[in-house]
């Protein structure tokens, strides 16, 4: 073991021959130093427990099952596409090696930079201990130490870099459904939009579009005048984001199996001969992702897309999945044919079944493929989550050089470092309503691993889902960076006006609340780019007492809101905790509203045309009028919600939107603020570089719930 | 379509020519009356749609998923063994199709009595429509109304006869878990409970005591003294409860097997062969239940347990699971003989697959056998709901006759009707957080249905169960006339001395709890059978308003206390909604408190271990000291616990705890009664006809909170 530090608030300690998986970008400043905790390194495994106590709690994981605070429970770290993710479930889609431990006094991260498997067992064999298990010798470990869990994020947040911004219009309303199979149907989707005037950003095209389930192509039947629908939907401000798969189809002749064959890009089985899955288009070779040179190779076959005026692609099936192979195939058919007229007896039966059942993804397959890594070889098992993580690096370099502006990439596999560059959603969840409750409890364990632009499939991917899910699902998902309605083929439909009225009026009313709320969002968002940290931060990271320890279903966003949504089937309202007073915002369907609620528990009424949330106390809110897309974005007048007691204020990002100035500072900023005076007279102070907001309307609330509106003139 | 009617509060109208089910036990008076909505009958379907306000609420259709209000979902009542209840689920074990439909002003019960498949879709689809389809034209539709939801639930189970009873040490602790081996395993558990302190009044014996599978067989090498054991135990006040399955082994020489075929007691197939299905055994043949011969046949088996000293037994597998039929065996193997060699498209490998995926339970296996009811011919499925049903009227008649005194009897399918026969579990859940809740939520609905003794796997059948789990889980299982802790093969054990301390003690001391309950429940159960109505209700039932129409994680137990439950990981406590003032009764390690909750929404705290629960004000809960099983029960000193602000009473019922004699109304009355006068002063009055109380010491809290203690000698 060789210890290291790399900034004041980490160190660190390598154990054995790490693979580098370029997760952290900072230098390791090798030096003398002792573990506070012993790790067991042994059997090709390492091993450590920490005591828990009554009091602690634990967050983090990244995209996982169970709370926001992770005790209680198993999980692992590995990249699994498993579509039906129910309590027993202990991997999701992601392996992100981050959480913080906190006690009553103190917060500490932990980071394990390891692209294999881990397991954490987070006090559910024991309640008071957790036991975190590497399968593998080599890793780095990290410690976070000084300061409260929001430092210690952002104390992580410097040591792995900044994380991807997407283009503003990133920030839209997506349509999306597996099931689009023709260009008319697209257009058609587009047209209902537009005729029933709810806001779009883009359209998700799932494989329907391909050929065969080719990556770049295009089905000639389908979709045979592609350009001229992404080109003709642009200019309405409505993007197409196709998907591509990991898996490239084996066919003779087909130019992406020709060339990758040809430059030696395919990872390799046992034999040297490249490896043989089946996916979607059936038998099909993986690219090597963790060779750069095929990073390169493939993402310059994205150009093909940006050449179609695609701006954004979504990379899927890149665990990698694996539905069989071909050994595995066999040896289920062998079993059948070997149960042939036999008289199984229940354990023989069970068996045969299970060689069917079990058949997708399993364990063995990722140890019959290989890895190159500084002339070191991996079994895929060994570097697994560096897999997805690099497909999109490849996708992101690609779509960077060919388009010269920013480009939306999110994807399904994911691993810390991947947050560089792009988001991610997070998978193949289902119309339940315990997974729109998820979607809420994983957004800030997603924000701590860096990643930013994520979201679920708003309404559920999988299953049926009701009017009433939509519309509740719809009410938290205007609050995620990434919003996507997307469902499977063979669900109901679950487009926003595929219900009856009044929903299809609830839905509009929904997500032009989103174009509402889009100027803080997207400032919001430039800022975690800037500076690190969480967007969403659960109440316990914030606020004292039990109460604000156990709310799993209430969120703060930024510094100013707490969401409080309804995430229950049958409810007219809910109860919601308030750690102080806070402004009740209402987003009806007529006009905005501010009431004081004071500290403590109560019920809120919160039905399904509204849009509840709360303002802190002397925060400040901008918002706007909606808009059909961004691109038609209004920022003449900017509105303000204010709750100021004293005194508040907020400095508005914005910028081009789209093009990479951000890097280098290049923004609009508006500073607001507001004063009371001790006559309770107001002063209202903006200050704007923007080039485009002339008017500011304050609707300013005070400690009695008194409302006062005042307008101002920049430059006046 | 023909009218009648059954009793004032009861219509009905027959469609066609509806299969007996023997469901309702009154007669039917045919008159003339109109159906106040029209009901659809074409094309071999019955269906009709009500609309739903928004205010509207749906209640009832027995052990399903969802909320204690139906709305929002799709059901089917359709017997199914499906392990995994996950949200996409509509239809588990049971078919119970009694449900109350409650507006602003109206509650009105429906009930159809039909055997087949019936689809509800309760504002699923539309969410201001509840659409019920029914799949044959011959059904009896009834209609309850007049008064309350509890008057109609009442009503209803005038027309459906009393319920099954169960003997008074059916209300213990039981223990089980597929697994226990051998008889020295089984013995082990009854010295690990002994030792440890832990009451126990059986232990339930899955699959593991019977040679090969075989229905009333015993293995001879793993339990050679199973007599002994059983008698042994049953000194102790022990019992074993050993299961039966459905399906009789294809086995020549086997008894059962070579008496059934003699009788001619199995289903026949379309060529009149005995149908042939594999479930554990492998091939196995169904007894035709629905024949009053095969009943009393297979009836008779039981006497061979009976003989060996066993009270009880639980009926499982008889929806009935099938894990494969022959065709379809051969249907797989084809495919995959066919596939050999091929190089499979997707859809091509998705159908091999799903061959042997979904081989369990198939749809046409319900088509492939047949039974005959007076003289008409029915595929299992127009029949279907009926099986296990008559399965447990075989069993309960079986053991009625063999033993002379009440026997405890549950059943993993059901069906109304059922109830006047046995209890049921709720069968193969999962160690799942949100199975506990729905354990709660379940409990109305099938006490609407006529069942009361029922209660979940208590920790979860399958999955993997945390410490922290159990131990909530029995926080509320000790409130359920059937509690059972019960696990499958495999999965982590879950007694309640498995875990690290101090779960064992928090365990141990919630079951002590049971017992000191227990005088309540048995009196709420002798109630309940003898009146009919609810023991757990939904506060929307009781109360009024929008919380307590929502309330979906409290319950009132009898008329007297109301439970709330932590049904979430990681909780130190609770939101409660009291709706009017009440006492906290906390059954703390060390002694029993009373606190004043005043009406409102509070943060409760609730450990682990703590039994925590309210009383409701001018309400009497009495109580005793816990004893290591029912046959220790001691009542000369009874305790009562009032919340009495001016006058409470409550009579308890009691009986000898194992003779029919209750059904002639043979039964100990104890009167308690405490008025408070207008000094302040109590008075208290205590008549019994119980042979064995002497003593009853009240702890009386007043509305400001303070306690007074008072003892009573009886006859003095």
């Amino acid at each position: 073991m060789k210890a290291f530090k790399m900034t004041d608030a980490v160190r660190g300690f390598t154990f054995g021959d790490p693979v580098p998986t370029e997760t952290v970008i900072l230098e390791k400043q090798y030096r003398e130093d002792t573990l506070p905790f012993s790790v067991e390194v042994a059997e090709g495994k390492g091993r450590f427990s920490l005591p828990l106590t009554k009091e602690d709690r634990v967050y983090g994981l990244g995209p996982n099952l169970g709370g926001i605070n992770k005790r209680g429970r198993c999980y692992e770290s590995y990249c699994t596409d498993d579509p039906l993710h129910h309590e027993d479930k202990t991997t999701l889609y992601g392996a992100h090696n981050f959480f913080v431990l906190e006690d009553a006094d103190v917060a500490t991260g932990f980071f394990i930079d390891f692209p294999g498997r881990i397991r954490y067992d987070v006090g559910f064999t024991a309640m008071e201990t957790i036991t975190v298990e590497i399968s593998g010798e080599d890793f780095d470990l990290y410690l976070i130490e000084g300061g409260s869990i929001k430092e210690i994020v952002r104390s992580f947040h410097e040591i792995i870099g900044k994380s991807y911004m997407p283009p503003k219009w990133g920030l839209g309303y997506f349509q999306s459904r597996w099931g689009y199979k023709t260009e008319e149907e697209v257009q058609e989707v587009y047209e209902t939009f537009k005729s029933q005037d709810i806001p779009l950003d883009g359209i998700y095209l799932d494989l329907d579009y391909m050929e065969d389930f080719k990556d770049f192509s295009l089905s000639k039947e389908r979709f045979p005048n592609f350009k001229k629908l992404t080109q003709e939907l642009k200019e309405e401000g409505v993007r197409l984001i196709p998907i591509i798969d990991a898996g490239v189809k084996v066919e003779e002749g087909y130019n992406i199996y020709e060339e990758g064959i040809q430059g030696d890009h395919f990872v390799k089985d046992a034999e040297g001969k490249p490896y043989v899955a089946a996916v979607w288009p059936g038998k099909v070779h993986f690219p090597d992702f963790l060779k750069k040179d095929t990073r390169t190779w493939f993402g310059d076959q994205y150009k093909m897309l940006t050449d179609l005026g695609i701006d954004g692609v979504w990379n899927d099936m890149n665990e990698p999945a694996i539905f069989y192979d071909e050994t595995a195939l066999q040896e289920g058919v062998d079993a059948a044919m070997a149960a042939k007229g036999e008289n199984l007896g229940v354990n023989a039966f069970f068996s045969l079944r299970d060689k069917f059942m079990n058949i997708g993804n399993k364990e063995e397959y990722y140890r019959r493929f290989f890895h190159t890594i500084e002339g070191k070889t991996y079994t895929n098992e060994a570097v697994h989550n560096l897999y997805g993580y690099n497909m999109t690096v490849s996708a992101s370099e690609g779509l960077k050089k060919h388009l010269q502006k920013r480009h939306v990439l999110i994807s399904r596999a994911s691993a810390i470092g991947m947050h560089r560059y792009s988001g991610l959603w997070t998978g193949d969840n289902s119309s339940w309503w315990s997974h729109l409750s998820l979607n809420l409890r994983m957004m800030p364990a997603l924000n701590m691993s860096g990643f930013y632009y994520v979201g679920a499939d708003t309404g559920g991917f999988g299953g049926q889902v009701s009017g009433e899910l939509l519309t509740r699902w719809l009410q938290l998902s205007v609050f995620t960076p990434l919003l996507r309605n997307h469902s499977a083929l063979g669900t109901r439909v679950q487009e926003p006006y595929a219900f009856h009225e009044p929903l299809v009026s609830y839905n509009r009313a929904q997500i032009k609340r989103r174009y509402m709320l889009l100027p803080y969002l997207y400032s919001e968002m430039l800022k975690v780019h800037e500076k690190g940290g969480l967007m969403f931060s659960p109440l316990a990271f914030e606020f004292f007492g039990q109460e604000a320890q156990e709310a799993e279903d209430q969120m703060l966003l930024g510094e100013e809101l707490m969401m409080a949504p309804v995430v229950e089937a049958n409810k007219k309202g809910r109860y919601v905790y308030l750690p102080e007073s806070m402004a009740l915002v209402d987003f009806d369907m007529e006009e905005v509203t501010l009431t004081k609620e004071s500290a403590g528990v109560t019920y809120m009424t919160y039905d399904l045309k509204d849009l509840k949330f709360f303002l802190r106390r002397n925060r400040l809110l901008p918002y706007t009028l909606p808009v059909g897309n961004v691109s038609k974005e209004d920022l003449t007048t900017l509105r303000v919600l204010g709750y100021v007691d004293t005194e508040a204020s907020y400095t508005l990002y914005d910028d081009d939107g789209e093009s990479y100035g951000y890097e280098e500072g290049k923004r609009f900023e508006t500073h607001l603020q507001v004063r009371r005076l001790e006559d309770g007279e107001l002063t209202i102070d903006v200050q704007s570089t923007h080039p485009k907001i002339q008017t500011v309307i304050f609707t300013l609330m005070d400690d009695s719930g008194d409302i006062r509106i005042k307008e101002v003139q920049i430059g006046l």
